[in-house]
């Protein structure tokens, strides 16, 4: 079934995330299966794009019985590539790289966190998650050794134009960049940008339809 | 204008920010007109989808000129309530409280930080962006008298269900929720969930299929 999703619109691939969160939800709470009616509507959307964005993949439902929730938890986390185990690195230890080495869901998503580097020598040695912060000599000797697959880019804007050349020579295959700067890599290393003010501006958009201001 | 925007797609709000931070960099870079060709192939989508979102709210271009970058950036903004000027509080002074505190692009795109709160009373006094943590005893004195309009929630799930009530007694009018948990407001306040870990996945999907794994 992987072998098909080079073709996948982006609009689904970032949908997936979303399902995959309300599946891991509905099965802590012992539910075992769910129509695409039910599944739609506790995601606010229509039956018929459930059943069109699982189709992109093969489809997973039997008619009448609707998804078993286990087994389309386990497939869209596969082609998310969460069994992977993706071993990931934070790059800047400052409040907002400490704030996402403290986030659990990134270990229940499979993603292993394996060192915490910062340019800052008062922080070398701080342990955070249980590991301690790494100074930035460390950088790509830790990554050849640890085989790091992703490095999560919690630095300032000037910061980026240092790392992430030297992320790119030893092979990093994917950047997540809280830096609200844009990166040029290759094409074959991925990179997602995380702009925190874009959900600030939906919500004051909603704000403002509410009040009519 | 405004007044026709209660029907626009979800999908065309949503991209809404991502128009705004790119005409923001065009305009510092002093470009000041732009074709929906230019544009769309700067976001990654097609020239018709430009001109189709911008249909939405009236049509911002004019035939063989493109569209003027300054009157755009500001109608996005308006449009996104921007110039509003909606006040902020930020409840949760951890490290993801100080590390939102601390984003200068919230103060860009216009809204105004004007408190932190705590429960922790070790946390008590120190300041933040100019700004002291207050006790959570204060909450609602302090929104009331400010008028404040928005709160960002950098807790805790426990804690989430302590605070929120009390935000809606207040009359609250958005909720930026970074704490993994569906909440539950009456229909008359916005709500924005934040899930770090979506964007994590989204990059585990690329990165599993520039490898092929």
């Amino acid at each position: 079934m992987k072998s098909a999703n080079r073709d996948v619109p982006v609009v689904v691939v970032k949908r997936l995330p979303r399902y995959y969160r309300y599946l891991g939800e509905l099965l802590k709470k012992g539910v075992t299966r769910i129509s695409s009616g039910e599944l739609g509507k506790k995601m606010g959307v229509t039956a018929s794009q459930i059943r069109q964005d699982f189709n992109c993949f093969g489809g997973f439902g039997q008619q009448g019985y609707g998804y078993d929730i286990e087994n389309l938890y386990r497939e869209i986390g596969d082609i998310l590539g969460l069994s992977n185990g993706y071993k990931t690195i934070i790059v800047g230890a400052g409040h907002l790289g400490h704030a996402l080495a403290n986030h659990s869901n990134f270990a229940k998503r499979g993603f292993e966190l394996v060192g915490i580097f910062d340019k800052d020598p008062e922080l070398s040695g701080q342990i955070i998650q249980g590991l301690p912060v790494q100074t930035m000599e460390n950088l790509e000797s830790f990554c050849t050794e640890n085989r790091v697959d992703i490095a999560i880019l919690a630095l300032p804007k000037l910061a980026i134009e240092m790392v992430v050349p030297r992320l790119v020579k030893i092979g990093i295959k994917g950047l997540l960049n809280f830096s609200y700067t844009d990166i040029e890599v290759p094409e074959n290393i991925a990179v997602e940008n995380v702009h925190l003010s874009d959900s600030l501006m939906t919500l004051s958009y909603k704000i403002t339809q509410n009040n009519g201001d």
